[in-house]
This record gives structure tokens, sequence and C-alpha cells, in this order.
């Protein structure tokens, strides 16, 4: 089935992006917009104006989740659902998250220009916390919505100066009375930017994430024992620094030789990081994800073993927990086709791929048929002030998240993504 | 020539090492003694009303650096000096310094006892801040003394929380009005724990070090590519924690490989130091000791050349810096004898070694004729709260010390160590 297509407005959808990447904007044309931060709250009061300007009813639940509802004609039917995240990692970009929000606001203005009435109500959600780096773990708001996480435990999360989630959601002003609940879903769609380098690299304008990798994290606590640098000879040493080297090295490689497993290490915190000390205890973390459960379960048994062979052989001891770790979450096989097809009505180049990021569509996709649109990433530069990703990209994305939007929200009663 | 000996006493000098190390105590048994802070401060008052009780003269001179003069019969005679510094490491150690000042505070006692006095000024020096971990560079009094740094650049030492040198050095009341200056000297002995684990392994009680090894310091800035840490292949990734595991691995190695040269990576900050984004930035400081300067300039040609490759191969650019450089120190030829035939007087186990740490005396031994008395530390362990010497140890030490003391404070007018 062939379908005629609708556009969004290139030039709006550039001018909100625009806009709203003001509200914490860095000197190097990032963004900085913490979790529940003052830039956070005037982002949020900025897009519950230009919602309610559009038509749509704004709802914030007790999580500080806002939901932006246009009304379809059958509001008793199972609704629609879209959005991302407007905060930001620190010194990060104006696109990963904002985008999935703004382009849910367009494609309602794209609809509202065409004086459309879908079947179904349509909502854009604002998701509370998705980057964690305020407030850890993220994607906190969606992940109480979806019953995942406990809401009393995530008011109590404290940033580093103390100050707890529950206390800052208050403050700005957007924790909720009550819950909104407007489950089931009919379908979610999350577009987002891919945050790494395949679509740009092979030319594609759409990625169609067939699903989200399975992540696993370790922290790993290195002793050693610590010791004046000059006096103690190299062969009596046990240097954590040293220890920490040999695994880090490994577990690049690691991740290196295996097919489509990503190993990170991305915190390192010797103790006493001075430069004439000895280190005598090392705290790192590592980031492990795969689509492939099985092999990323290999390449973590090879990790373990080479931590723990590094510390015998460098006379250290060491800790290594398995911290955290989500299993791989494959999207819903017909919107996924669906968002595929689109993009080739749309005439725009898709790739099929995985989403190696996390996202909230996560806990959604846990109880809703849910699917991503991914666009390209300069350079596959994310979690960084360079973010980039072409204002035409931008539209195509939003073209493709509308017309999927017309199509799911027209789906007439009784018709189920099973 | 073998000379009666003369002993100090044991007991007293337990008791003053346990009473001054209650001036920043640790609840783990160390000490937080840091420059010009409140515990520095005390410790001071406790020396003075010490060394003045025992018959001492005080001077403190502009750095804060205190002499505490023991009159000799013939004041017009170079005097002979001694002595260390009171301040500690964060956590550090409660032998490190001081014991070289109380050493010299016992000596005074015992020859008080016994009635003795000697034709030479004796004077029992403590130099400011030669730690250097709250105001960086270390060994500050000792090196304005020697002309060597300047006093005002010192005064502008700002530590974390941006207290200057100078206005911390009045705060504590320890800045003098005017210099003190007893050069020329005729002889300088530093009574210091070995900080390294060569006497204890050796069974030796007292080491007696050729002089102090050649230092070169690093700092090295790597720069990869900030990125997420899930999209983002492997073999696309410029990480700079991976190519500084393969840099400070190596660095390990190539100490190891080296007769007697010592290699430390001590410090470690990589950027944005997240446990899900790439490092695309790691600082990192690189410490090379070594008794032979060809040797150690050989290891230190063969770390640059690794960190180079290194960076090459891992795609990252890297920008290593000497930002530090310091030429061995040799002592006097017969002032190292004259501590081990006084060890053999003794009956003390001697070890002739090197001194893989820096001291005050390097700044000394630059105009005066310097030698370093040891003792042993156990475990080889110090800069740590679990640094410890025997108290018969540092009784031997200072039994030492004092013998020296007596036989150059009794060199006859002409006599110099050429």
């Amino acid at each position: 089935m062939t379908m005629a297509t609708l556009k969004t407005d290139p030039a709006r959808l550039e001018r909100f992006l625009t806009e709203i990447a003001a509200f914490g904007a860095t000197k190097n044309g990032g963004v900085t917009r913490l979790a529940l931060s003052d830039e956070d709250r005037d982002a949020r009061n900025q897009l519950k104006a230009w919602f309610e300007a559009a038509g749509c009813e704004t709802r914030i639940d007790r999580m500080g989740n806002m939901f932006f509802v246009r009304p379809g004609k059958n509001r008793a039917l199972p609704p629609v659902m879209t959005g991302s995240h407007c905060d930001s990692q620190p010194q990060g970009g104006r696109f990963d998250g904002i985008l999935g929000i703004i382009g849910g606001l367009e494609a309602v203005c794209a609809l509202n220009d065409a004086g459309v009435t879908l079947e179904r109500d349509l909502i854009v959600v604002d998701w509370t916390n998705e980057e964690g780096s305020r407030f850890t773990p993220g994607t906190t708001g969606s992940g109480v919505f979806a019953g995942k996480l406990d809401r009393e435990a995530m008011y109590a999360l404290t940033d580093r100066e103390g100050l707890t989630f529950g206390g800052e959601l208050e403050r700005i002003g957007y924790k909720g009375m009550e819950d909104f609940d407007p489950r089931p879903l009919h379908a979610n769609f999350e577009y987002h930017i891919e945050q790494g380098p395949v679509l740009e690299r092979q030319g594609k304008t759409i990625g169609v994430p067939k699903g989200i990798v399975c992540l696993r994290w370790y922290d790993v606590e290195i002793t050693g024992v610590p010791n004046h640098a000059g006096p103690t000879p190299m062969n009596e040493r046990k240097d954590a620094v040293y220890a920490f080297a040999r695994m880090a090295s490994d577990i690049f490689e690691i991740g290196l030789a295996s097919d489509n497993v990503v190993a990170t290490v991305g915190e390192v915190h010797p103790s006493p990081n001075s430069r004439n000390v000895i280190a005598g205890n090392l705290h790192f973390t590592i980031d492990v994800r795969g689509w492939d459960e099985g092999e990323t379960d290999r390449v973590c048994a090879d990790i373990e073993k080479a931590v723990r062979t590094h510390a015998e052989v460098t006379g250290t001891t060491v800790d290594i927990r398995r911290t955290w770790e989500v299993e791989r979450a494959p999207f819903h096989p017909q919107l996924v086709s669906m968002i595929r097809e689109t993009a080739g009505e749309l005439g725009l180049p898709a790739l099929d791929m995985v989403s190696g990021a996390s996202h909230d569509t996560v806990y959604i996709n846990q109880f809703a048929p849910s699917a991503m649109i991914f666009v390209p990433s300069i350079g596959g530069r994310s979690h960084a002030e360079v973010e980039e990703t072409s204002w035409a990209d931008c539209a195509a994305g939003a073209d493709v998240l509308l017309n999927c939007i017309i199509k799911t929200c027209n789906d007439p009663e009784g018709v189920e993504y099973a």
C-alpha cells in the first residue's frame, strides 16, 4: 500500500530547534541542560507554551514527565505516543533527546496546518532525567512510568551537592499532583539522532533500528600497595595503575576482536592520584553492549577473566562486580517495517541497524509496541558539544515520524500490533 | 681512629616522636600535617618549646624555616646543621621528615645530659613545605634558602582553596621579619626514614646513601575523540583511555627492564570521566628516577618513544612534556664514610645505597658538605598512614646522627670537607 505523504515545515523545525537550544547553551555550540536544573525548567516552560499554542493539553505526572496531548476523533481509543527527553549531558549536544520532542511538536503543527484530525489521540512526551548525568541512574521518568523503577527511590536520588531529585523536581515546579496513565498505548515512536557514525558512513538518511543492544555495567576496584615513587624497586611494586593499564588495554582489544560487541572503560579513579606516589587503589568502570546476548556474555566472561589474570600477574587484588544489566530490547517488527516503508515512500535512503545507545523506549517497549527513527550524527559525535545533524536530515526524520503518526493514529478500532 | 661513642635516650626519643605525632594525627595511625596548616603551626610551637627548654636559640626566616641553635664554644666557626621537615603528606606517616628534627632534638638533649659543649654551633632546622602536597613544588623552604627558588614566587603559590603560601605563612605566625644566614656551613646531615624496602629486606639498620637519584617529571596529554560508548564501533574509536592503558603498561615495563631506574605513573585524569562516554582526553604524569643519569635518560627516551608510538597506533595525538628535572645529588664522600664508620663503631649493620626519594638536602648539598642517615621503613611503606619504623631503629639512627654531630662539631678551626 503506497500512501500520499504529508511533510513537515523544515524552516519551522529549524527555528524550534534553534530556540530551544538557547536553554543551557554553551559557548562551543552545545548545551548543558541537566535534569531538574533551571535550564531544564526554562526549556520545559517553552515546550509547554509551544504545545499549548498548537492546541495540545498538558499533563504532568508525579515524576515530572510532561505529556502534550493532541486530541483525536475517538478519544476512547488507545493513543499513539512519541517523544524523548529535553535534559542533556554536561556540555552535551543540542540534538540528543530534544530532537524527538521537537519532531513531535513539528508533527502536531504540520497536522494543524493541513487541518487534519486523526482518529486517535497523539501524545508527545518529555521524559524526565533520561541522561542520568546529574541524578544516576538515567531514564528515571520512563522507568517509573513503566513500573520498573520506584518513584520514592528516585525522589531520594542525590546529586553531587546533595540535592535530592524530589526536592529539585518540586523546586522547578514540575512535580505533578497525580499520575497520568494513558495506557494501553497503541504505538510508541521515539525519534532520535543516531549518536554513532554508521548512517553518515553509509550515506543513509534514516536509520531503522530493530532494537536496542543489551548492556552490562561493571565496577572494578583494584587494590595494590601505595608507596613512594622513588625508593620502591620496580619488582617490589604492587602498582594499581599498572594493573589497570594491563586490564584496560585488554578490555579494548577483547571488544575490538568481537564482531558486534563494544567495550568501554569510561571512568578511572586512582588513589591517591598523586604524581610521586605509587597508586594503592584504582576504581574503574566497564560498559559492554551488544545485540547478541550470548556474544555479549562471552565478551564479558573474557573481560572478567582478563581482569583477574592481570590482577594476579601484578600482585594486586581485584573486586569486579556487575552493577547493572539490561536485556536487549527488540522493537515491534511491524512498526520497524512501517518506518522502513515510510522512508521509502518519502524517497529517503534507509538502513536497518541496531541502537547502541539506550533510550527511554527501552522501558516503553516493555509494555507497548515501539520503534525508533534515527537520523545521522555528523562525524558520529554525540554526548559532546560538537554533536551535529544537518537541518535537512532533521526534517527528513520528522517527516518519517509525522507519517508514521498519521498511519498509526488512523488505525481503526480493533487494529492492534500483536 | 675509633672513638668512644655517646648514646641517645631511646625512651625520651620515643616520647618526643609520640607526642609530636599527635599534631594532625589520623585515626589510622598516620598524620595529616600539611604545610602552613593549623597542625603544622601547632607542631612548630611544640618544637620551639622543646628546643628552647633544651637551651637552643630559635631563629625563623622569611620562609618560615625554623633554626634551633645550640651554641658552641667558638661561635665564629662555621656551624654544623641537621634537620628535616615537620610537614607531611595528606594521610601520611608519622616518621617521614619529623624523625630528622626529633633526632636532632634528642641529640641536643643527649649532649646536655652528658654536659658536653661542642666547638661549633649546632643548628637543627625545620624546613618549610618539603612535601609540596598543599603548595607545589615541595622543598620550597630549603630551595629558597639555597637561592634556587624565588621567595616572592613561593609566596604566590596557591593551594586548592586559592589560599596563598605567603598569606598562610603569615596567618600561622611563622613569617620571620628577616633572613637567618649561618653560611658557610661546616657540614649538614639529614636523618630520615628510608621510605623503601631495601634495608628491611637486607636486614640492615643504617642506610648510607651515597646520594640522591636524579629525577625527571613528565606531563602527558592524550587527545582522542569523545563519543557515546554505545553506538561507536570499536574500530572507529579514538579512545584516550585505551591509548593511556597501552602507554602506562609500557612505562612500567620499561622501568622494570632497567637496572636501577624506576618509573611511576601516579596521576590519571581522563575527561569526561563518565561511565558511558569514550574519553576524549586524558592527562597523566610520569616520574622517572635513577642514580645513573645516562641510564635514566635512556629510559626516558624509551618512554617518550613508546608514548608516541601508542598514540599513533590508537589514532590519538599526544603532547608529552618534561616539566621538571633534577640532577642527581652525590653526597660528600668523607661525610658518607663518616656515617658508615660511625654505624660500625656503634655496632650497627650498615648498607651503602642511594636515596630514591628527594629531600631538602638536595638543595643544601649544592653549597655545603652533606650526607644522609637512613633507618628502615617496615614493609618499605611511606607516604601512607601505615608508615612505620621500630623505636629501636629510630634510636639507632639518632645515635649515628649524635656521634656524627660530635665529630664534625668538634672539627677544629681550619679543618674543612673539601
